[in-house]
């Protein structure tokens, strides 16, 4: 299982939450991954914890001021990337730039979407991965994975359909190891999780937690 | 083959070519729609046509100031709407959220694309149909279906792949009797286009000599 | 005091409700306009009731699929238009464009805003009027004038120090005569409404007591 | 006179830039920032240059995956940002949020514009400084400040109007200690530029050159 802690624009410390998230990583040899804000990669990056980008403009060198430049990203450390975020929606047209972005500054891809008929969709781009995320649990104390199982077994279902290479992972409501061992169950070879992580009193204990099951 | 005449923002004269349109119509076999401004609509669909419109918004009844509901919309004569076309480009929750509410509305869809790979993942939305027009070739002389025969093919097989029920149209510098011809000989069932009936001097004539191979 | 009704995407009859404006219009003396879909422009102008666009496009004539065209807007009988609306927020540069675009169709204009600070800034772009409607009591129960009424002065006291010639009317839970008196005490030449005349069981019974105290 | 080097996405080396930047503005005494990626900002703050974001959000802490956070921002090292450049054009209720984020996260902000009339619209939301960049000269040959002087004196005067304590710089096409020089004539406190310095063989070379009849 992939489990990528996304810190979204919470008030968190990222540097500590990295180098728990990368301790956690080698301990418990689960592969875990921090996205930070932009411009965080660099220190995130830094603590040696896989670092991902929470977003990538679809724009390739040139006159793009305050774009989010796939070669700035992995310049700074990052070695993948969310794209289409429900938090950070993009036209399909720019879906696909990112994944050509992605592709020429070799940032590894998970594509968002909010149900399985936009995962297929996501999966006829050609990303890495797809994670589905049903934005009314994103946020909330009940997991995808045990709220929603069918919505899970369609993205896997609905990505497979289009490209059986394609990884699905799922989000929204993850916090504990059942949740996750959960999704793992339903087909999924990863999670997202965000506030279950960032927002904890303990983050190091939390991710611990979250591991423990697959440890 | 189904012609689909775009209007775009045109300074033409949406009655007259839509009475054309109708005309031709009847007179050749051939399925002509034409696409007006949303505030043409009903003037157009008082002619006989088969109207469309160029865009709906993804939104449900409710507060959506500045929306194009899809109930509107049909309500004003449309019997179908293009989706995503370049010059009005959704995100893909959008789009999803677009086919949902000409679901609800009765309205017929055909979803715009780039390229073969937003082809197949706006097949994978399940809309009635999908249009491959590349930006570079739109609003010129050179239609898609003798410049660039690939994209199509690529189109059709993108489409096939993910759903063999979805309708494939073309698009894109299409003036010609030869352009429609060429385009159903890659597998296309239809055409969009528009400069070259909207911004001709006798649009009628245009329309005539378009559809005159397939009478 | 200008009464604007927005009909917004509301499954309410735009004809019947345009026909009450239009009598209650007559018979009190009020000036009322109704802003309806784009697709209902003309038939709700053909009630012979001031009709308004609820949002128009930047653009000028051309190759804009999708777009509100200002001159189609116009054609269809609108004399006047919202422009960013907090449902339909425009990027400043697009806010400019869209007075332009009105000043070349003939419409008038009402920019809507936020705040004062935001006012202020409308106001410097020479629109018509301007209105503000704190986003907290769009579709309430409560009205601005009454909740909020420092935002009201607020915006009169912004808008007066940019340009005196800017008229400024107020949005928000605006649903009874009082309201619309309290209004106009606050410095406001007109309210925009929506909810209380486009949801009310018998529209033409609220439009005939908003209006009552002006007659 | 404030001197803005935007490296925009360019292919540039942004520590090279920002080192070279640095020396050149203790060695001439003109202020001088550079405002890189958002990925690039520690980078270049360390260099000791004064740091620039190319935008930020108008988000506050919270669920905004891929937002540009002002306090990460200026965690990265930047003490000011731009907002709306014409390559990054906002909302008007977002650039009035992205200035009340800039003022919690103690960043300098310049509002970028594309005419007097909007300039004075971002001079009404309060921010620091404005800049006027016509777009038609971005990233071209012909300075501003000698092709279009008018926009540059009807900007100053635009802003001056709504509040006469906000700087006012102007962008597009400077590259030349005389643009440089012109801009001060016509009333400019500061220069945007990009392609003159990111793009140039010798970055340092153009700066010192651009400089050189300030110093």
């Amino acid at each position: 299982m992939f489990v990528l802690v996304n810190l979204k624009a919470y008030p968190s410390d990222p540097v500590a939450i990295a180098t728990a998230a990368h301790e956690i990583a080698d301990e418990s040899g689960v592969r875990i991954a921090v996205a930070p804000q932009a411009a965080h990669l660099e220190r995130v990056a830094e603590t040696g914890v896989e670092t991902w980008a929470q977003h990538i403009s679809s724009v390739e060198h040139g006159s793009h001021t305050g774009s989010t430049l796939a070669e700035a990203v992995a310049d700074a450390g990052a070695v993948g990337t969310l794209v289409n975020h429900s938090e950070r929606r993009l036209r399909l047209a720019d879906i696909d730039g990112a994944l050509d972005a992605a592709d020429r500054a070799g940032l590894e891809t998970i594509v968002c979407a909010n149900n399985p008929d936009q995962i297929g969709a996501a999966a006829a781009l050609g990303p890495d991965g797809v994670a589905v995320e049903p934005p009314a649990l994103i946020g909330g104390d009940v997991s995808v994975s045990q709220a929603d199982p069918e919505i899970v077994e369609g993205a896997v279902e609905a990505a497979t359909a289009v490209d059986d290479s394609v990884d699905v992972l799922c989000g929204a409501g993850i916090s504990s190891g059942e949740d996750l061992a959960a999704a793992g169950d339903l087909g999924a070879s990863g999670v997202l999780l965000a506030s279950g992580v960032a927002k904890a009193d303990d983050p190091r204990a939390a991710l611990a937690d979250l591991v423990e099951p697959l440890a």
